[in-house]
């Protein structure tokens, strides 16, 4: 791509997240090239809304862009699209940017920067800390790892998508944060859940006891988010309980590889885990965590 | 007390939090009558410090003061200081107030109300969400529990102590608060000493990894209070690690007997637990739960 100009951007993962940073992206002035979804629903909303070409495969969509943003799901699909055979993104790559921006196994993203390496392409991985309403207004947090002058590279297309964004070190690197981040999070998240819980079952004001907490050592910025969710059971799907347990795994991977035992996100791990056996991992945001801790609801009836 | 004028106000327990609450009464024109402490130590000091009298005996203290302040370490010192028989803060306290600023058990509260109510004098608790230094500026989270009328004759004195005064409920309401205060705190404590534990065992930038935090959804209270002092290793005691290990029982026994299994504030109450079995609980701040979750450090080498 051409110094100054913007890149032909395409798209790998159109869900709520990859849909409202291409819907940014065209806002401020990119062409968004092409999309591409396992969901043939999500890529035929988003090129109806954004002028992309609905890419019938992999390859084409690298074809089609200078710049290829993926929004998937997990290691598993990260692992797919980047394949070293068959449809890929891989195919006549070189000189294509990828920028990745799912929750993943840190080592995805070594891998997948070498897969791409190889191809004569360039890979960096950039891990969001926010969520939906943040991506279709392009102040998403984000931090990226992998090779600085690949960062360099696409720098401005990043911050048309971010209000912080953070150049944090090698491939690995910002998905190591990003595990980090989501693992803390989620702990105070079914902690809080516990304390409105019990909360709840002494015959306290929860309105109250929220209220209390944000004026005490209790505060939290998940009690700020999913306080009042939790409260009214509110858990309409932003991040969804699945994907904190699979976020939470991914720490609890990294630690039990670097050999250290970590109780406390493990308890929470295994909350979360609850929900996806419950069969309602998916249909719950993070909140619905609290669905265990309260007396009165249903899930915690199924409580061991 | 006449109405109007300043009662006069004895302190049982004049530990750190005690003790400085004594001074800051003393500050704003409360005489401090008399001090007990089952370390004399302590006593002497700050009878020193306010002019008061050390008391010789509990019934001594309710003898000297309008007002009786206790600030004690468990639910067995609430219990022993308010006996029904030997010395008692309870012989001759009729028209007298105690206010009751320990972490107990809710219960306790309750029953320490009547007794009080049998000894013809009132017993509210003053619950402190809150640590030294609030407690020297007056500027303490007091959170009120028992009768409103009790209350609203000491009011003037618990706003000399606190920036924030509120009046909960009931005996024992206050109390329960608190504990889940606490038992929440010491869950985002803990939680963030293993995220910053893996962040040391992965190589990361620690204190690029608190800036994180702060910025995204691991943000806490305790993220501002306690995340440098992990790093640092600074673990001089405001709450002890003992402390909070009794506030976390305080709620776990609740949830008991409410029905409710709390998981990851039981995993969090073991951490502190371990703490102590180590034989460092009562060294180390709140923030030393961090030593078990960091590899580099010696309490993490004794991890199951």
């Amino acid at each position: 791509m051409a110094a100054g100009s913007k890149p032909a951007v395409a798209f790998v993962g159109v869900g709520r997240m990859g849909a409202n940073m291409a819907l940014r992206l065209r806002d401020v002035g990119y062409t968004i090239a092409a999309v591409y979804d396992t969901f043939a629903e999500n890529a035929a909303k988003v090129a109806r809304e954004t002028g992309a070409a609905e890419a019938p495969t992999l390859s084409a969509v690298t074809a089609a862009a200078d710049v290829v943003l993926t929004v998937v799901s997990d290691d598993r699909a990260m692992q797919d699209i980047f394949a070293a055979t068959g449809d890929s993104l891989l195919t006549g790559a070189s000189g294509k940017v990828f920028i990745n921006c799912a929750t993943v196994t840190p080592n995805v993203h070594v891998e997948v920067e070498r897969r791409a390496h190889d191809a004569g392409a360039h890979a960096i991985e950039a891990c969001m800390a926010s969520s939906i309403a943040q991506a279709r207004e392009g102040t998403l947090y984000l931090m990226i790892g992998g090779e600085r002058a690949t960062f360099d590279r696409v720098e401005a297309l990043l911050r048309a998508m971010s209000a912080s964004l953070r150049y944090i070190g090698p491939a690995g690197t910002a998905a190591q944060v990003k595990a980090l981040v989501n693992m803390v999070m989620n702990i105070n998240t079914a902690g809080l859940a516990e304390g409105l819980g019990l909360g709840e079952a002494l015959g306290l004001d929860l309105t109250m006891l929220r209220d209390v907490f944000s004026q005490t050592g209790a505060d939290s910025r998940v009690l700020e988010t999913d306080g009042e969710d939790m409260q009214k059971r509110d858990h309409e799907v932003y991040f969804s309980a699945a994907h904190a347990a699979k976020d939470s795994h991914i720490a609890l991977s990294l630690a039990r590889d670097a050999g250290l035992s970590l109780p406390v996100a493990g308890a929470t791990a295994r909350q979360f885990d609850r929900l996806i056996e419950l069969g309602i991992g998916d249909s719950l945001d993070k909140s619905g965590v609290a669905e265990l801790a309260f007396r009165s609801r249903r899930a915690s009836e199924r409580s061991p």
